[in-house]
């Protein structure tokens, strides 16, 4: 099978076409079509076999995580997803890897509204590296810049289950019925989330390297530390099923692959901010505040501080 | 040294800041302003070592040549080039080598005014994904499915030249002042031709698989076939200082990574695509004509058929 074909058959987008993609897949480049009072948001991200992702997982949730990953930091921006190129790098042609990846990656795509417009495929190490564009009304981004002390914390969803489903995936076990393993496989872009959120979070990042991490970036920003109360951590009952309160803690702090958001709004903003996720389906908690002081500071129930390893930086 | 510090010390863009990048590197997504009159014209493409260049290739041409196979995809649509996204996977870091790519990447960017607005560094076998943006008027881009039975089939600068730069280097030759060798490791993207063409040009393609392998494809947009005169192929001296003419007319066909632009205009827009590029400073020849009936003739100057392998459709 040459290029050509491999792309007709495993990645003609079965979407319905986009009325802003003037010249999809096939030529040298796509030609699309940005509304006037829109800013294009653009992000880029690669997978590696082996280093982002255990080599035997699913190619149903690779294809899925792959673009999940990357709508996680459209997310993040309060960016409406909107195009996505795909340059795929295969030591051979699998076919079923090829069905299964391409099946978990178009599910997700139709789910968002995404179309493929463009791409590559090349013989070499499996690396899979996609570009998705977004669009957000002209200013209304959410940046990591924003916050000032005082504001409040938030996280969405339930940070450690994705860590906690690697360890277990690492170990052996298979079974995609656990609801951490599936956090896993498959994370959830909390698109929704980020678009409400406009005009109202003061700052937002993803949760990809590890909460501590990520957040240290949003206060990296602006020169700010933090506090988080321990106890205020949306721990689930999923990993709570693994692990004892503390480890459970430990890794909704520095397990990554979440790609769930962390974001910051002024006090004046908390309810608005609840309220607005709440209609959009999105579980939050806050867990903490900016403070003048740099540093992450985590309290338990009891006052004590813990310090936990800080992960995210990723050495070479 | 973290992904971070790497970014910073190797990837800072030198350049000038451009007015329409609203937020560049450093969040989760690049905020780009396209002009309300303007298309965006997008493209992806990896390099793989080993696979796409030699893994001895000087870093500095590495990173050059990265940019220009992304940036002809660009200039084969007709846009003026904007912004680029880089997802590096790197074995390890070798600062030497390192601040060679950067510098190579760059000094070109710098020269068509691109702005890097966004990456991504990780640990894996190196692969370099590039993601660029251009811009063009609203309708004006050059395609690959225009061309008319009759339309003449032109060629911009010396194909053929940088296979006989690769074959040079993979029998060992390191002679960078060997024009064959240079046009391979130092592309030249024919932006301003592109640019040039809009308009005028009734198709166009890049020429990174090879003459007739891209032309094929500008071809099977439409059905059509071609009449190529060999007497016409634009061989440079410096082909000719390697290779026979027989075996120069080959590697101009069948050799890839000229980066040159392959395109067709009607005989009624002839004088204005051959004014037109002389004024973009761009040497180009006319080498045939488009013909209904399919495949493509290659006759010599006695009215010889020549027949040449296909290549450019890389199997699996």
């Amino acid at each position: 099978m040459d290029e050509f074909q491999l792309i007709r058959r495993y990645f003609a987008d079965p979407a319905e076409p986009r009325d802003d993609v003037v010249l999809g897949i096939g030529d040298d480049a796509a030609l699309l079509r940005v509304p006037p009072d829109q800013d294009l948001a653009v992000s880029t991200d690669s997978l590696v076999a082996g280093v982002h992702f255990p080599l035997d997982l699913d190619p149903a949730a690779i294809g899925h995580r792959s673009l999940a990953s990357n709508l996680s930091d459209l997310a993040a921006m309060g960016a409406k997803p909107a195009w996505v190129l795909m340059a795929l790098t295969l030591p051979e042609v699998d076919e079923t890897w090829l069905a299964g990846f391409s099946q978990g990656f178009f599910a997700l795509a139709k789910r968002h509204g995404v179309a493929l417009v463009g791409g590559n495929v090349a013989r070499g190490p499996l690396n899979i590296t996609l570009t998705v564009q977004g669009l957000v009304p002209k200013g209304k981004a959410l940046t990591r810049a924003g916050a000032q002390v005082g504001d409040l914390i938030y996280v969405t969803g339930n940070p450690g289950d994705a860590a906690a489903g690697l360890q277990l995936l690492q170990a052996g076990n298979k079974d995609f019925t656990d609801a951490c393993i599936k956090r896993f496989a498959y994370p959830e872009p909390r698109i929704a989330a980020g678009e409400a959120l406009r005009g109202i979070a003061s700052a937002a990042i993803d949760v990809s390297d590890g909460l501590l991490a990520d957040l240290g970036h949003l206060l990296e920003a602006r020169g700010h530390g933090a506090k988080l109360g321990l106890e205020k951590l949306p721990l689930s009952r999923d990993i709570l099923k693994h692990h004892a309160k503390e480890e459970a803690w430990k890794l909704a702090l520095t397990g990554g692959d979440d790609y769930e958001l962390c974001f910051t709004a002024h006090v004046t903003q908390a309810a608005a901010a609840e309220a607005r996720l709440k209609q959009a389906g999105c579980p939050v908690a806050c867990i903490g505040a900016i403070e003048a002081q740099a540093g992450i500071h985590c309290v338990d129930g009891a006052g004590r501080l813990h310090e936990y390893p800080r992960p995210g930086h990723r050495h070479f």
